[in-house]
């Protein structure tokens, strides 16, 4: 996949519900730098709190693509979008999307791309050609985020595990492969879009080789428990081929998200399982942490259950969003806490 | 994958190599009622002991389809080949192909196809989209054959079984997953060419509810410790929600084939390894049986083999090709041997 221009203006447009505009937090929270305002339809409602910009105003100020932040219904572009999508384009703005119904399925999109020579980049969708993987051993060092299940903060707890790497002076890169991610790194391969086949292939590009004391941190997706994207999840972690792996949880959740049949098996069993897979690229792979969304538990709780996880499997376990992920970073160094 | 039109002509193009028409040998060992003649080229010295047909002939015979047969280099149409191929749809024929080069991606043979009104099948390949997998129970029994490694008999094991099964008088349906087996079987997914995220949903497809006595048995791909192909494999396994697995193995291959670093597991932990990963679909399933390309052993050497593995793991131990599967058979069915 291309790497994205930066900076991004968001778009909001008709969005009325904020829970809808969390493609477009993630990337105020994630890569602020890199967003220089928010566009959007008079009716919208919607702000992220950053500063209005009309697709022209935020060209003249160097922006380099709009970029859609919010979810619509059923994950299409609707039509009241299209004006302001094509004065992005007549603007010489990249039109950056990661819905489901391509930006490219639009002729009136990709004739106006045509002609003012930008680029449609529909993130979710891979039209690239990935080789086999090798499995050959690359240089530098990988940690990647696994989880219990789907959507319980493998992309949160990579994001902030990449941030708490380099404050302790460490060179480190998130490594994206969905959507939202890919957006905030600006580059990236959306995993779960490769051809079945070369899901380790497209895994061993994603964090080629690199300096001995270098760590990618990559994006993990899907869960190995999960009934439908357990292939992902494996072929991503083969082709990572992970020094460290931090098994991402939610307490709350007893059984795969939609999938009441599914129960999800004990911590134990599930690191036991993760590490027995990762082992077939990396005979070395060790469990630096686990990191937990504990929203559902008070700070009591919290603590008495992350001591417990701690001492039953011998790793720091924190949540990204209460203390942060230094412990976890320290224990990927291999350096005392 | 819509079904393909049977009977067929096999193609042998202008091939010289006997080990190049291993698919047309597979097609005629596997359906021979469904292979009505074979058609080469005049510099062709290669044949698969069929009637000699032009595809005028075959399809006054009621031939469906030319299938190519052989392997050419580079997985390539050769150009030498098309005036056969031309010949073929002007009678009326569908051409199917295994190739890594799609029969669409040649301007004429589509244009021809489209004016004759016939198919160009290109089974390596998939356009259809799938839906994600539900993780939902089917009704019917189903047995999957998994491997510790690629290319040692995943095919020829479930095409054995299935036989054997029926000889047992037990109803019982082949499903093809790669491009030789859907040829077989005039139907199938080519799994390893679906895109990542619907692996299961497109398994889930492929083995649909059924007569509560029926055995779907199913054509396993790669294996899940292969560096690049175990997402394919365990997605594969996750959708077949398999009530049994039977492992194939050659006992001469110590390390995956062409990935001398990556060593092939002891078979009991392969198998604890399969059933710990199928357990995520089907908590019940149970290995019935291994299924051993003995080829390299001395018949002293394969009886003493097999009853070590036999002890070892306490099922049947067979090879299709020295003594055929009924053993296995009659594991899967739960009847005594």
């Amino acid at each position: 996949m291309p790497e994205l221009r930066k900076p991004y203006l968001l778009y909001l447009g008709d969005s009325t519900h904020p829970t809808d505009a969390k493609t477009a937090c993630g990337l105020r929270d994630w890569c602020p730098d890199d967003v220089i305002g928010e566009w959007s339809l008079p009716q919208a409602t919607v702000s992220v709190g950053l500063p209005r910009l009309s697709p022209a105003d935020a060209a003249a100020r160097g922006a380099g693509s709009l970029v859609i932040g919010i979810a619509s219904v059923g994950g299409r572009v609707p039509d009241s979008w299209l004006p302001d999508l094509d004065a992005a384009i007549a603007s010489g703005l990249d039109i950056v999307s990661g819905m489901h119904t391509r930006l490219t399925s639009f002729p009136s999109l990709l004739a106006a791309a045509q002609r003012h020579g930008v680029r449609l980049m529909d993130v979710r969708h891979s039209d690239a050609t990935f080789p086999a993987g090798t499995g050959n051993k690359r240089t530098g060092m990988r940690v990647a985020t696994v989880g219990t299940d789907c959507a319980l903060g493998k992309k949160y707890t990579a994001l902030s595990l990449t941030n708490a790497l380099r404050a302790r002076g460490a060179k480190a890169t998130f490594r994206a492969t969905g959507q939202t991610g890919i957006m905030i790194a600006g580059q990236g391969i959306a995993i779960d879009a490769v051809v079945a086949d070369f899901i380790a292939g497209a895994a061993e590009l994603l964090s080629p080789d690199n300096a001995p004391d270098h760590w990618d941190v990559i994006e993990g997706q899907g869960s190995l428990f999960h009934p439908a994207y357990a292939g992902v999840t494996l072929g991503l972690l083969h082709g990572s081929q992970p020094d460290c792996i931090v098994l991402c949880h939610d307490p709350s959740r007893l059984t795969i998200e939609y999938r009441p049949n599914h129960p999800i098996p004990p911590l134990a069993d599930a690191v036991a399982q993760y590490l027995t897979a990762a082992r077939v690229t990396n005979r070395n792979v060790r469990l630096a942490g686990v990191s937990i969304n504990s929203s559902t538990l008070s700070d009591e709780e919290w603590r008495t259950y992350a001591e417990c996880v701690s001492t039953e499997l011998g790793v720091p376990v924190c949540d990204p969003m209460r203390g942060g992920l230094d412990a976890i970073a320290a224990s990927v160094l291999g350096q005392g806490h």
